[in-house]
Formats: C-alpha cells, sequence, structure tokens
C-alpha cells in the first residue's frame, strides 16, 4: 500500500499576538519505529476533555474564520494562564480509531498491521498518526472505527470511577452531569457491578434519558426540593464519594452538605467537628468554569480535588489500566457503546458556526471527527 | 485530702428557643474508676478550637449576660446547623493541667497520685474531672500546671503536620497564620527536624514574632507583591502542602495557584492539566468563617480538605500518638512553651465583656482559664 507523502493535521496555537489560532497544517508522513504503528485515522470523538487544548482560555464568543483557520482573541488573564504553550503548535484530538497502514518491525507491531485499533495518542484530529503499540486497543474483527472511536476517554473514566470508590474505602458514588454520554455508561457499570449510584441531572429530559436505561437514583437540581431529595439518596445509598463534572458553582459544595446531613441522620454523639467518616468530592471536568464556592457546614472530613484519568491510571498500575481495557474491549457495543450527532471532517472542525456547536456541549450531543471525510 | 461534694463547670446548650446559653453548672463530685483520676484543674486554655463548642453558630456581637450566665441570638440557619446537639448542655474546654487529688484502684491510676499531670477530655473549664488514666500525660516534676496547660492541641497539631507531609509524600509546607502560637511551635520544629517552612502572616508585627524565633521564608499577605513573593518561596522550598488556619476566602486557592506556578518553572512539557505532582491545601481552622473560593487555575492534580487533630492521630495510631506525646512533655518549656496574656476565673469567662475580648482570636493574645480563681 503506498502512502502519501504528506498528511494534513489539526493544531491550536496561542500567539504572542493574544490571539488563539486553530489551524490545519501540512506534516511529511512519518514512518513507525520498531514499536510503533501508523494510523489512518477514521473517526475521534471531540470530547469536552479536547476543549482545553483546542480553545484553551480565549474569549469563544468573538472567534471567526481567516482563510480557513479558526481565531478567537484571548483576554489578559487567559495570557498568563497560558504562558506555557505560547508560540507552540499544539496537536488535539486525545483519541480515536483508524486502520493501521504501516507499522515497524517488532512481533506485536508486525501483528497490527491491517487491523481496525483504537488509540489514546494525542493528536488524532489528523488523518494520520503513528503511536507506540502499548496505546494501541485493537478493535474486534466485526467493529468498525466509529464503533471503536470513544474507547478510552469515558469508558476508562466511567470504570475508573469504581475503581476510584474502591481504592479509597466507599461503597456507593453520587455522579453530576449525569445523563452525559460518560454517564450512561457509568450507570451501566454500576448496575453490573452492583454499586449505588446517585445521578444529578438538570433537566427532565435528561432524567428521562437516564430511566430509560434502568438508573435508580435520579434527582434533578432544578426541582426545588434538590437537597431534601439529595439528602434522602445520600442516605439510602451511603455515598460519601462523588464526581463532578461541572466543577464549578456550589454543587460540590451542596454534594458534602447532603453527605454530612446523611451521616446525621444515624443517632450517635454530637460533635461540633461533624461526621468523622471521610466525604470526597473529585472535580473531573469543568462545565461551569465559574470558581467553586464551599461553604464548608461540613464538619471537617472532607475533601474536594482535581480527578483526572491519566494521573489516576498512573498510580493505579499497568495491571489495573489493562484490565479496565480489556473490558472495554469485550463490551465496546454494549455498556460503551457511544452515539454521535454529527460527522464532521477537518475543515469543518475549523468553521466558526460549526465550533459553536461543538463548543456549546449539550447533553445528547456528540461529535466526531472523520478526517477520511 | 477530703474534697467538696460537688463542683463547678461550664457548659453550653443551644435552647428550642433559639438562643445559646453558656453557664455555670453544679455537679456531684465523681469518684474516679478503677482506670481513671480525678484531675482538680488548675490551667486550661481557650483554644480557637474551643470556640466552636463554646458559641456555635450563635450570633456573638448580641451576647449579653443573664443572671451570670452568657446569652447570645441562634440566626435561623445557624439552629440548622446545630439541630444535633439543642437541647444538650455540652461541657467546654478541650484541654488542660493540673493535680491529681484521686485515683482508681489500678497501678497506673495510683502512680499519678499528687503529681501534676495535663489532659486533653474534654469538659476542662470545671474546678474538677475526671479522666482515664490513658488519655494523661503527667508531666515533668518542675512543670507547673500553667506550663502544661496547652499540651495536647496546639502541640500536637505543630508535630502532626510534618507527619502529614512525610505520610502524604511531600517535603515542605506552607502555612497561613503562622504567628499564632501554635505557628511559633511549628518554626521551632521545621527548624529542629530540617523541614523548609513557608510562613503566611497577615501584618509586619507577626512578620516580625517570626523573625525573632528564627524563621526563614516569611511572606506578608498584606504586601501587593504577595503572590510572586509567595511563588517564589514555593519555588524555592518545593512546598505543595500547606495548612490554612484561615479556611475560608481565597488564600486556600491563592497558595495553589502559587504551587502551581512555582512547578511550571521547572522546563518540561506543557500539560493543559497542568503539572502532575499532587497539590495539596488543608484547612485545619476557620478564623475567616466566609465560603471558600477556588479558582481552579492549577490543572488537576490539587485537593482542599478538612484537617482534624483527632482524625489524623486515629489514622495514624497509638505508637505515633505516644512518640509525639513524649515529645511535647520533653519540650515543654523550649519548643512547646505558650505564653498566656490573660489569666481569668470561670466566672470571668462567662462575663459579655470578657467573652468578646476572647472571641476576638488576636495574634499574640491566649486567655487562660484558672478554675482555682
Amino acid at each position: 500500500m503506498s502512502l502519501p507523502d504528506t498528511y494534513r493535521a489539526l493544531t491550536s496555537t496561542v500567539g504572542e499576538d493574544g490571539q488563539l489560532r486553530m489551524e490545519m497544517v501540512e506534516r511529511p508522513m512519518p514512518t513507525p519505529k520498531n514499536d510503533q504503528v501508523l494510523i489512518r485515522v477514521e473517526a475521534a470523538p471531540i470530547n469536552p476533555s479536547d476543549h482545553g487544548v483546542m480553545f484553551g482560555y480565549s474569549d469563544m464568543s468573538f472567534a471567526t474564520n481567516d482563510d480557513g483557520a479558526l481565531i478567537a482573541p484571548v483576554p489578559e488573564a487567559g495570557m498568563r494562564m497560558m504562558k506555557g504553550r505560547i508560540g507552540q503548535a499544539l496537536p488535539i484530538g486525545n483519541e480515536g480509531a483508524g486502520t493501521v497502514v504501516a507499522a515497524g518491525d517488532s512481533d506485536a507491531a508486525q501483528a497490527l498491521m491491517g487491523k481496525t485499533v483504537a488509540a489514546m495518542g494525542g493528536g488524532m484530529y489528523a488523518e494520520y498518526r503513528v503511536v507506540p503499540v502499548m496505546q494501541v486497543l485493537p478493535l474486534g474483527d466485526d467493529h468498525t472505527a466509529r464503533q471503536g472511536a470513544s474507547s478510552f476517554v469515558n469508558p476508562l473514566t466511567a470504570l475508573c470511577f469504581p475503581e476510584t470508590m474502591r481504592q479509597e474505602g466507599h461503597s456507593a458514588i453520587v455522579h453530576t452531569a449525569a445523563a452525559s454520554n460518560l454517564g450512561q455508561m457509568l450507570v451501566k457499570i454500576c448496575k453490573a457491578d452492583d454499586i449505588p449510584l446517585v445521578n444529578i441531572v438538570r433537566r427532565e429530559e435528561q432524567a428521562e434519558i437516564l430511566r430509560n436505561i434502568g438508573a435508580s437514583h435520579i434527582i434533578n437540581s432544578s426541582d426545588e426540593d434538590f437537597i431534601p431529595q439529595l439528602i434522602d439518596a445520600v442516605h439510602e445509598t451511603g455515598a460519601t464519594l462523588a464526581f463532578d463534572a461541572t466543577g464549578g458553582g456550589r454543587l460540590a459544595s451542596d454534594i458534602l452538605t447532603a453527605m454530612e446531613a446523611a451521616a446525621a441522620r444515624t443517632p450517635g454523639a454530637y460533635s461540633i467537628y461533624g461526621s468523622i467518616h471521610h466525604k470526597q468530592v473529585y472535580l473531573y471536568g469543568a462545565l461551569d468554569p465559574s470558581p467553586t464556592t464551599l461553604t464548608r457546614g461540613y464538619g471537617m472530613a472532607w475533601g474536594v480535588g482535581g480527578w483526572l484519568l491519566p494521573n489516576f491510571l498512573a498510580k493505579a498500575g499497568m495491571e489495573t489500566a489493562i484490565r479496565l481495557r480489556q473490558r472495554v474491549a469485550s463490551e465496546l457495543t454494549t455498556t460503551f457503546a457511544s452515539h454521535y450527532t454529527d460527522e464532521i471532517s477537518l475543515d469543518d472542525a475549523l468553521k466558526a458556526d460549526i465550533v459553536a456547536r461543538y463548543n456549546a456541549k449539550k447533553t445528547g450531543e456528540k461529535f466526531l471527527v472523520n478526517p477520511t471525510l
């Protein structure tokens, strides 16, 4: 099979001039080394976790197109936050899938020739991508690249929530933005693994999505009696761990308040310092970019912190990572099925009107980049 | 030695009527059981950590005296927070010291007869207090009750900061409200144990106190260039752990921002998700009762949480607790010397004008309750 001399890829650059520039670049076609394979990318999802590299702290409400590139102004504070990336053309697209069209000399690499594989290598919004064999997940023979495109970020994140729960001694989970693609996977995992899960959504349509896949505890944060409902659900499940995709505002604090109120229902001596069992909320997303506000009315045994998949996997070790990947591969079209509402080309991904749509991060909407279009 | 039939003690009660009432009660003199001793309390400090039980969520700006008792209104939100203690006359005073005037039959108890001891048993704002032998720290023969009154809360808290540091894999500490009694102990401990310590104060007089005891990194948060100074100090020391006594506002978030900025000075690949090394701020006090605000501009490897001495000691285990107590006893008049600006009687502790003074929690001011006055 003969390959072209060059390929096209998307990059994002913050310039000294205070502008973020997302654009198409042409790169020479690489030759895979010994333990590498070259993937022709056929499908790569746009995840909320991609937006950070793509748009950074630019003001996307002023995004425009300039000769095919996407341009957005960066406020002064944003420039300070992004000092470390000024002038660097960063590759974008965390994960994707496609066909192995060239392989290094090693047996492991050669064994993948012609196979459909998924990879989390970064730079997947590109026609081609070289990755080490170790970062590749071979898909089943009957799986398409589209089916395997989202094999890493959402499935592994959803699987790592119960892993975190077990490692840190909790027995149930609270999840926010629970009707998301990831949230639906978590519902299925927790059902299969018998883990009590409290799902927090913001709208009735989202509650409906979760009811349809058999979620038990669904709470709408727009309800007037949201907090009492949450306390009841936390009390019933015994959840002392939460994963919050919104990040900003008071939701994390409200969850801790509910956990403390639930703990107080169990009779015991009053302590001014609150319940002793540790209550933890991990912020794994930033759907709400405003500051996080903690009212601290929940004693002293609590924690709030960032949670990031690669950091967790690095601590959990290779054995865990392999076990979880195997589960993803074997449940790819059931538990971990992803649904896309839009399939776009690399060129489309730069168009301001299309960017505005996928940057809106609406529940139920999910974009797939297909570099072969 | 003959003991009176009753003794006087202070209690704090939140009533159904929405009032907090701190008052003197008369109790029958107890007889120590087998493994208990009866202490005649001669000195008990008023620590910030006592205020919670004493005043709870009442509005102390409206505190008045009523026939010897201290009365303060409790706002509706405060009543909700304190539902668990309504109607209970809670004993107050976490720690103190005095003379053992009666002992149970066990050898351990009998061995303490006549000795000057310290104890962290709660209810120490009282003329007498029965405690289990295990909760007692025998003082040196040449130590007075006044010298030993603060043997637990501040010394153990200060000692447990480096313990936490080692357990969680950090190598330096940032401390706020650093000129406090506890902060000065921490300066001495870190100097002796070669632990880099960054001290944050709010006023020049506080910086002066710390300079006089040989602290190296002292930063005034009132300085205009506070954040750049903090980044420099964090970078020099490599601190990724902080203990914050203020709790509210943006200080914890600013410390994390400084830690992230310091980490970014070490050249390496840019990551949108920030530095990988975990950055932690523990809130161990609430000098600022306003909500904690987290701007989250510090990547994903960070945590903020409550820190409470008894919870930490319970996890650390008996061996650690004994080792730390022994160090307190042997350095009682050096590292762990406490200075009191006011010595008051039990009756004084109820007087609204005196309460207003010790409730102000001014750096450098420290009150000692002497129930024998």
